[in-house]
């Protein structure tokens, strides 16, 4: 996977980037992370990059010039090495689609992604008109600009590469994941302060374990993010188990 | 504002909270942000924060002693200052209530914030139990560890705070601020490759650009997130509005 990122700020990222998971990846050569400073394709004097808008109304737009010379110059440099075929093209942006698991994943699968991050009041609506393939939003509510945005999808979609989580994690039972929230974990020690781990845990038996999770991630999934339910994959057995804690909050006036 | 935040990662933060609008919160004196490495409460030689789970399935836990002992002995020199009563311990957590920017302002108001970031597979149980006040998410997707979400928080939060946007932006017209998607913005040059700024707003008819907005804000949202049409307040002409976009994507078929 190979990640432009076009941004003001390039020195905000190398921090994140090279810590932990991310850089793992990078070691592994599994992604590659390029930074582009939108400023470096300005040809005026200045370096202006940002205008206020018309029509008035305070804040600061990114103008179309430096972002569309920055992107057609980096399509321009992959194509001559035959790599831009269909790559995305995205706008971090308030006003794009939720970013979800699904996002993640179907990213995860495209050999190159361009990350495109807005900054102060947004970026000229000629960009998204006629430049950008897609945008992108990683929740509903307001940031300085798109670099935290850009550094989630990065995350999100380097731990899906094969062989980047290995043994220390298993992605696919995640909450988000699987459709549903997870459960309880529990590690050492066995008994903190009196508060012990549930027998199950340690009985050895993995099938018990197996369902005591499942039903556990059921549990929670029902209590902080039953919006959740009416989308994930469900067996007989967890609508069953789902029943009873509805007929079970009934019964207690939940 | 006073943010302490609690990893095992303090080093991915410096870069993002040292740039824009978040270093100058910071010189301005509204926000102050502490890091606290969790590594540094363990007692053990090797300074172990992880284990794997009871029960197996692979990934590791973080420890329950070494984050019960951070947030304690923060919150105790905090309450020897008498600055601690009733602070929001919030873990970051896939599993919580999701971040929106209803949230963000309701923690605009506090004068104090502990954030919590997991890693890897998550934390035991009973920190979740025993020690948080709060679990937030900041999206339905899957990452590596609670610091982005940190720093989505220390971001969002900040640009409300008094000052902190000055002339820079108006935070109270931005996307999701006003329960809408903001509309098109469009900056210098007039025409560029030939797509050119809607006359309306160089008409400078303030009257006329304030309702060129609103309508596109809305038709913006109309478009991409009705969802968000359910919760927003809107006026009788904001709802007549609505009906006309109702009735045009009939007569197209939309």
């Amino acid at each position: 996977m190979n990640i432009h990122i076009l941004t003001l700020f390039p020195d905000m990222f190398p921090a994140y980037l090279n810590e932990s998971i991310l850089k793992k990846a990078q070691a592994m050569g599994q992604l590659t992370v390029r930074l582009h400073n939108i400023r470096d394709y300005t040809t005026d004097k200045h370096h202006v990059t940002d205008e206020p808008p018309f029509g008035g109304g305070g804040g600061m737009v990114l103008k179309p010039e430096p972002i569309f010379t920055a992107v057609e110059s980096l399509v321009a440099d992959l194509q001559s090495q035959q790599e831009m075929e269909g790559v995305p093209v995205i706008l971090m942006s308030p006003q794009g689609r939720p970013f979800t698991q699904t996002i993640a994943q179907e990213l995860a699968g495209q050999e190159r992604l361009v990350l495109l991050c807005g900054r102060y009041e947004g970026v000229d609506e000629r960009v998204r008109e006629h430049l950008v393939t897609d945008e992108i939003s990683i929740g509903d509510y307001v940031l300085t600009g798109g670099e935290l945005a850009a550094l989630v999808i990065v995350d999100a979609v380097t731990r899906l590469l094969p062989g980047v989580l290995g043994a220390e994690g298993a992605a696919e039972m995640d909450s988000h994941a699987t459709g549903l929230l997870e459960g309880p974990h529990f590690t050492k020690p066995a008994d903190f302060r009196g508060w012990v781990v549930p027998d199950v845990l340690r009985s050895g038996h993995a099938a018990n374990v197996a369902r005591w999770r499942r039903e556990e991630s059921l549990r929670r999934t029902w209590q902080r993010r039953p919006d959740m339910l009416l989308t994930a994959v469900l067996t007989e057995e967890d609508r069953w188990f789902l029943g009873q804690l509805a007929q079970e909050s009934v019964a207690i006036g939940d």
